[in-house]
């Protein structure tokens, strides 16, 4: 059984400490974060670290690095206050895979990609078009994160779109009827099948 | 096209509104946190919200309220220093699902699942035996959400065990090759295939 101690990990080289950590906290979601600059200039991109953190209000977060090329997404966030989270489905994996090239802050990913840029609803921000979710976000606030210098940024969901035959009864959204991605590391994709849902659990004793 | 506006959302009952938010920012890794109190009891927890915040140094993070069951893990962590993570796979999905049910302070979760405590490398936090990937962490820091009164703790990655099999050449670790859960929404367990890697990308223009 393979065992890193921290020792290991700061010694490792580059390419594969980079591969075994983004691996080791297991699978995360997929989306592409859009967003457009006042100027016009819209912006799509991919990010693995969007995550849950209330229902009420209904929040989203996710973490970004304030010096790669996602500094498109924070820079449009902060001056427009608005950005779009929406989910990456097996038949967009390799133009969503793309959005992690680094473009210079004038190209739009809308044009060096198959991805098409979808307005609804007056949002500033562009949805990606036939993302089988789509959510409106409105920023809310966020934390720099000392340890690293990185941001958790959280925004507020305002308008939330879901493909037909995802929805069920009690509110659950059905991801793998969509056939939606799940992240595993920094380039790995699988396509889950929802094996079962579980019964709420009460004490035994 | 199903839509809910922000007032839509507000205006739901509570377990529709549940249901939804937490099924559509994707899917979510599926760990059980470890700990033990000073006391000495242990304490073993499902968590959702694990996710990757850098590789140097090592961080994950997790969210967590302060006011539920999951005060043990909080409580345990700040008091000692150490929580552990571990990897839920298929043949442990009941169990691990049941830790989300609410005991009292004074009842180990080992004590009423058939999860047993794996005691290694002198950690004080008890790891979860047979998980595939078993992560013993060191506190680092936390941030109080102020937007819903939630805690992100972030911790630093002191020891790694990784099952034989998972882990490749350049140091990806194939989750799937373990069957490691991932999670939609509260209650829903997929069983994920890896489809396939990418390639880095660069710019095309």
């Amino acid at each position: 059984m393979p065992h890193f101690t921290r020792q290991d990990i700061n010694d490792m080289r580059h390419l594969y400490k980079i591969n075994l950590i983004n691996s080791c906290s297991g699978y995360k979601s997929a989306n592409l974060i859009g967003t457009k600059s006042y100027k016009g200039i819209s912006n799509v991109a991919i990010f693995s670290s969007v995550t849950h953190i209330g229902s009420s209000p209904a929040l989203l977060g996710f973490f970004l690095r304030p010096t790669t090329v996602i500094r498109n997404t924070y820079d449009n966030i902060k001056e427009t206050g608005y950005f779009t989270i929406n989910h990456i489905h097996e038949p967009i994996l390799e133009e969503a895979h793309h959005t992690s090239a680094k473009y210079s802050q004038d190209i739009s990913e809308f044009d060096v990609t198959l991805l098409q840029e979808d307005y609804k609803n007056n949002y500033f921000a562009p949805f990606v078009k036939g993302a089988p979710i789509q959510i409106g976000m409105k920023y809310i606030e966020e934390y720099p994160i000392k340890a690293n210098d990185t941001i958790l940024l959280i925004g507020e969901i305002i308008d939330l779109f879901i493909d037909d035959n995802l929805l069920e009864d009690d509110g659950f959204v059905n991801l793998s009827a969509a056939k939606i991605a799940s992240i595993n590391g920094l380039d790995g994709y699988a396509i889950p099948a929802l094996k079962k849902r579980l019964e709420y659990q009460r004490p035994k004793i």
